[in-house]
């Protein structure tokens, strides 16, 4: 069996983490590390993703593939450069990303001729034209599409590509903001506008659908502002989530492209009448970084909460023994309860390590948000009974062994649908109504959250409340109906209300 | 529905493929361009995978992915870059690819002072340490296992990764060589030099069960000989596969690394008698290029042929109809096999675009490699019958419809087990003893395939076979037996005969 970094648990054992209230990022620091989800690398700003928060993201992984095929999309895959005249051919797009983009210059290494033990770029290895390494694929996927379509038969094109992308930032932590990731991107052409603006919308309702059933995590979907669009789209549709600290976390962003890329590629098709037409696009992606929303959302002060649906292990049974004997009557007795746990599709793990202690493996599983411990003793063997500890609430049961099967099952669809409930009901106490500035600064200093507020629609609005709280518009929110009033800043006449927080 | 180039395939219908026997590589181009697998890209020897392609590759991956699961793996993430001094700290294996690195040098684009719709590299983003993009990762795994690792307890490690590795090759071929391709790279960590042999022969042996059963592709297993092993390693085992035109292909080789990569990045543990001593390694990897060997595996002059195991869809579904009537009472009559077929895990496509003629589809469906067509017309209806045609035989039958489903699932077994067939008496029929090295040249021009010969194991009579043939030895095969004889080449004294071929 792989076990990593024993003595990094055990630290973390003897010591707890540091609290919510403390320090929420030390706390979410900890977490990462001590639940082995991720550690930082060699290379600046890319992180490893250890096994147990590899096999967390492989449940996301493969349950938004599942979505995305449903809705009638297939995999490619494109390559991990792009050729800088491309990179630029669409303006804003190569403006917005330009500033941190990994660039290959040479493609071979020599011998030091100072010292035959180390290596130097071989300056006759020099590319001709720059290689970008991608940090999203519009320009090499439209440039490719130009070469399939021709005709109104060849649309829709409906693609996704998991993928790593990198981007210079400069300040990272693990999840959260990193200069490699894993994603996905979506990259769809359309013979008509109404029919890209339809799958955008549709995208972002999926991901809305996954981030609500599978995460747990409410979100609140809607329109991002022109100056908090992705760099190239006509509009961007966003997710965006409330961490437990009182910032949002914008989770997934779908995008309708208007036809700027299929101008600056020149990807046009004949429609039904013979004429030539430029093609509608679309793109959407959600990465790696809704590991970081996963674990802010649930976590809490004892380490990682994790919604059974995304939970790698779900339930673990800890036998309580002492030596071999008893060791071996209970693996009997529990034996049928694991295999129809497993048959029903359960992720179940024995933890028979006998080099660790109960109370050891209780830390660890708590640590890292096992949905349900079920502890058995051999008092437990001689009562017919079981202990039953849910991670959500930290509360234990002790229940008839005879209902285990049913009680386990019960629990882990509660567990799901109470992280929900919870994270709602916080998302719901954390959404303020102002009309004044005065309030919304008090809210923004002393409450967070969203702040539901009247904006005149100019950038210079949202501009100066961005220098003045570091609070941006997350999004205008699809069910806020148009209302009539007084923007909170410059008292201007304002249509709708916005969404307004402080960002990760 | 996804419609790729429409118009290409109509091309290649109009115009038949190459002919193998007529130029086996123009044949190889157009079966990967015909059945939509992959593509050049804009970017130089980086191809693009479509989704026909990519739906194939992603089913090898994931049985790949079980079977390294069912035999104790996790997948988890590494970063894409390698510091240089990282890179160069294995000094065989930094030589190995020293040659076809990417390097990254600079992190930032900026406008072109003399033409703003430019961008250039910012000379102010300059890298203190280039980045290499992973030609493979052992550098960057071994120097974060070093804090993974204290104890015997915290061994083995056993990780995979599913990712993208760069080489700049000179000469690329789709799938068979490009400069960026997808794989996967298990890097397992042992405390006793004999555990780690026997994991990197595990993994050879996973590779070979996953080649035979799933691609239907018969390979020898063995070692490679010194010259050919994998930079860095102490042992290299590979399965080689022979295609259609005499050539080998090396499918995926499993590496024992020894103490080297620990030596180099000072990986050491404490045994349980509480003294320090070096890790032991092993790597193992398949890619893309298995795409490249199943496709010159097992299709005809057709165009692709698949195995059913690996084909994105098995069970084609062509009405013949005229009339939406016609077309609604096949429909209906052809919905309860859809079903059950599809309840027994069997992909099925009921093809009822109107846009295209049958005729069309079934050469559609030919040259992608749809392991069975079933064709029904009104009179099938009339007469309760339906025709079943083979793909790997080109043979078609006139069935009972009523038998329709247990045909149709006892013929995917029954070509899955042919084609490993076929292959398998191709390979044996390939493989020639030779004992003189006149011999050898006459074979190996002549008739090509696998030569199983005496050598005597030093690297300068391998060098002078591959300068004066282009053959290089393939591997020292695990089922030979040893075996007294003299040299093909040097007459000297040779314990073992081993497989000599030209390969891809």
């Amino acid at each position: 069996m792989l076990v990593i970094k024993q003595q990094l648990y055990q630290k973390n054992m003897a010591k707890k983490l540091t609290t919510r209230a403390d320090n929420y990022s030390a706390w979410y620091n900890e977490i990462v590390a001590g639940a082995d989800l991720a550690e930082h690398s060699a290379v600046r700003g890319c992180m490893v993703i250890k096994p147990y928060g590899f096999a967390i993201w492989e449940k996301m992984r493969d349950q938004l593939d599942h979505m995305f095929k449903e809705t009638g999309h297939q995999n490619a895959y494109f390559p991990l450069f792009v050729p800088k005249s491309l990179f630029e051919a669409e303006e804003k797009n190569a403006e917005g990303f330009a500033k941190e983009c990994a660039v290959v210059t040479h493609y071979r290494l020599k011998t030091d001729p100072n010292d035959s033990s180390k290596l130097v770029v071989d300056p006759n290895a020099k590319l001709e034209e720059e290689l970008i390494v991608r940090p999203t694929s519009e320009a090499i996927i439209w440039n490719t599409y130009r070469g399939w379509i021709e005709s109104y038969r060849d649309l829709p094109i409906l693609i996704n590509q998991w993928a790593n992308v990198v981007r210079w930032e400069m300040r990272t932590r693990l999840f959260l903001r990193t200069a490699e990731f894993l994603w996905q991107e979506g990259h769809t052409a359309h013979a008509t506008k109404a029919e890209a603006l339809e799958e955008s919308e549709k995208m972002v309702n999926v991901y809305s659908e996954f981030a609500q059933n599978w995460m747990a995590m409410p979100v609140i979907m809607g329109s991002k502002s022109e100056s908090e669009r992705f760099a190239g789209a006509d509009e961007t549709f966003t997710i965006e989530a409330l961490m437990q600290d009182g910032k949002a976390l914008q989770a997934g962003t779908s995008h309708f492209l208007g036809q700027n890329f299929a101008k600056a590629f020149d990807v046009q098709f004949t429609n039904k009448e013979g004429k030539k037409e430029l093609v509608w696009a679309t793109s959407w992606g959600v990465s790696t970084r809704l590991m970081g929303a996963l674990i802010m959302t649930h976590s809490d002060d004892l380490g990682l909460v994790l919604p059974p649906k995304l939970a790698p292990i779900q339930v673990v049974i800890v036998p309580i023994y002492k030596g071999e004997e008893q060791l071996e009557a209970i693996r009997s007795h529990i034996a049928p309860l694991i295999d129809s746990l497993k048959s029903a599709g359960v992720s179940v793990k024995f933890d028979d390590d006998d080099t660790k202690k109960p109370g050891w493996k209780f830390a660890e599983h708590e640590l890292k948000g096992v949905p349900l411990r079920v502890a058995i003793g051999n008092r437990d063997l001689q009562n017919g009974t079981v202990e039953i500890a849910r991670r959500d609430l930290n509360t234990k049961e002790t229940i008839e062994f005879t209902d285990a099967f049913s009680t386990i099952t019960t629990r882990l669809e509660e567990i799901q649908e109470s992280l929900f409930n919870r994270a709602l009901d916080f998302c719901k106490e954390n959404i303020t109504e102002v009309v004044t500035f005065e309030e919304f600064k008090s809210v923004l200093d002393k409450k967070g959250g969203f702040i539901l507020t009247h904006w005149d629609g100019t950038g210079e609005t949202e501009e100066a409340i961005k220098k003045e709280t570091n609070a941006t518009i997350r999004c205008i929110p699809f069910d806020e109906a148009p209302l009539k009033g007084k923007c909170v800043y410059s008292g201007a006449e304002s249509n709708q209300r916005v969404i307004f927080a402080k960002a990760y």
